[in-house]
């Protein structure tokens, strides 16, 4: 019924995803296997589909199928590079488009083969480029978020400035920090950039601010600007709203060329639904670095989410997984992060991350500036080999 | 230790979400709704903000708090409008940004006041302004969806063709169809255009023609206003991909003035993650109509996906409950829909809905223009009353 396309030609090259099939029986199982292999591309009637390319090469092919116990099934299929139209949204569409909505499939891990990989430029800085630009090379840096929501933009420049001044690493808004009348982004962004800048001044660290940028679209692009020309260090944007594939485009945009923080908030349900969505190996590890993020948050184990120890295990081996020439982006385990936590921390996450605590720097006592410099004391105290 | 801010002011208008917090005794649930309150808000140590508007008015109030049985409870959570910004983004960051980290917290519903929905256009059309469109105001709407993915771009106009010569009212590109160089965007948009006219012109009909239109972000802007200019009756978007915010922008920007069909793809996991997420109401409902949709696509409860019923109930109501200003929009039952489930889903989906039908149109049999005219045959013979 369907004529051959000729400028429908393939190179041969494909990539795998990993799946784990739950909660079926092994021939239910091995029939989702083969509905994800149409749903995620042809979505079409297969047996309408005549012999050639388009029937052998475009559906997707199941490489393994593997029993896991306990109604659990491992399935690694593989699709045609073509499918995923050398492009962000359309190679997540074949991933986990329609089948997001199947029961008990979860996307465990992909494998970029190189001409797919050449797609992406991935992190422009990653973990090296972040520890260039602070001149830090052997411990955990420190982040922190400026906070309440209800603060105006002079009240987070002080709040910035003495972060800063007691050496916290990298300063950021916190994600609730939109547009709002009383702490507006045109005013606090060039506010806490020579807040920061006074501070390094003094101390001589070089702390780094990054404006949260997001809000209604059609002020983003603005924003991106402005922020980059008030001398932002880097930027902050939240993917669930502004667009998974907005932050691989201000990512790979030369004129930006800033560190970008990936933050995961209205994501959670990719990752803690169990058996269905993205695991965290994928969502903050390997899917935060395709879209171009240096630095990815996602919630610590012990603290305010407290996932279990497994999935934070996960996140930080999907920082680091070989992705081509895809760089490695930087852990920033948060959520609840304590102080007291450090040492076991960079136990757990090695030295090459970001450690962010908020709320619990504030807990520290009425004397912000005391405080930070007791948070960076103890990074300081957990350099590599010490 | 935080002062007073005196931009902070309050309207004293709240909007309030309706939560399910699943998997705790109710000592545990009651710590929960209080952390929701903060987290979602000041995100701060609550102890640590003085008496006065930022203590009182920024914070989640917890208005009810119900028991449901099986460890579940029912927990309603007013905001201050001022908490959302007055955008979509920041909107749902309060909704569910940080929680969507929390096990067993999930977003039955949200009521909009006044203000906070002025914020929103809603729907252009919505669901009068789409039978307006098609001059059809008694029956459900059919639609389909030009795939597989494949196919070249005169291929593709050459389905569209057939399917509007058989009158099918809608036809959609498949949510597949980026930008592949076997059949590029700036070719398909023309062809099927021009294909739907001439059918059209021969028929008296009047079906409309949606491309997908998603891809890199970078082209997003151009490709909505190529797809404008070569006569597009409508469009369609992936929020996963191109972002939360973004369908709305396109919504209601008048230089666009199109009809929008909201795609779920990618989106599955907030609403089939049982106690976690979104629920259809929400999902395909009010944020669907937040968004501006006039269609919204999800599962039908027969078919490839089979959600329970009263999924698609939840789905169908949070199209048309009342949200101030913002209209009802209509509601697009896919996934393995045919024609003999018609009579009962217009039952069930009342005759204000759009059949989506795509796979199965094609099994009906090898001519295509025949089978569409089934299909059509079959949603006329639903006229109300009838």
């Amino acid at each position: 019924v369907i004529d051959p396309n000729p400028d429908l030609t393939f190179t041969g090259e494909r990539f795998r995803v990993h799946y784990t099939l739950s909660g079926y029986g092994e021939d239910d199982a091995r029939q989702v296997a083969a509905f994800i292999c149409v749903e995620q591309t042809i979505e079409f009637p297969h047996e309408l589909v005549p012999p050639g390319a388009l029937h052998d090469l475009m559906v997707g092919q199941v490489e393994t199928f593997t029993p896991q116990g306990d109604s659990r099934f491992g399935v690694v299929i593989s699709y045609a590079s073509e499918a995923a139209g050398m492009e962000l949204p359309q190679f997540l569409n074949v991933v986990f488009g329609n089948v997001s909505f199947t029961p008990g499939v979860r996307v465990e891990r992909f494998e970029l083969p190189p001409r797919l990989a050449g797609a992406f430029r991935g992190p422009r800085f990653g973990r090296q480029g972040v520890h260039d630009l602070m001149a830090v090379y052997d411990r955990p840096l420190t982040c922190t978020a400026l906070k309440p929501l209800g603060l105006s933009a002079g009240q987070m420049a002080e709040m910035a400035y003495r972060c800063a001044l007691g050496g916290i690493d990298i300063i950021k808004d916190d994600h609730s920090l939109s547009d709002p009348p009383f702490c507006p982004f045109r005013e606090r962004i060039p506010r806490c950039v020579e807040a920061v800048a006074r501070a390094n001044r003094q101390t001589g660290y070089r702390s780094l601010y990054f404006p949260s940028v997001g809000g209604r679209m059609e002020a983003f692009h603005q924003k991106v600007a402005f922020a980059r020309e008030a001398g932002a260090d880097g930027l902050m944007i939240m993917p669930a709203f502004s667009g998974l594939d907005t932050l691989r485009m201000v990512a790979e945009d030369d004129a930006v060329g800033l560190p970008l923080i990936f933050h995961p908030g209205f994501l959670g349900t990719y990752r803690r639904s169990g058996d269905f969505g993205l695991s965290p190996f994928v969502l903050h590890g390997q899917l935060s670095r395709l879209m171009g993020a240096d630095i990815t948050i996602f919630p610590h184990y012990h603290g305010r989410f407290a996932p279990p120890k497994v999935e934070c295990q996960l996140a930080l081996e999907g920082t680091s997984t070989p992705m081509q020439h895809v760089k490695a982006n930087l852990p920033a385990p948060a959520g609840g992060v304590r102080a007291e936590h450090f040492e076991e921390m960079r136990d757990f996450y090695g030295w090459d991350a970001v450690f962010l605590m908020a709320s619990n720097l504030h807990r520290h006592g009425p004397d912000l500036v005391e405080s930070s410099r007791r948070i960076r004391a103890v990074a300081e105290g957990l350099v590599a080999g010490a």
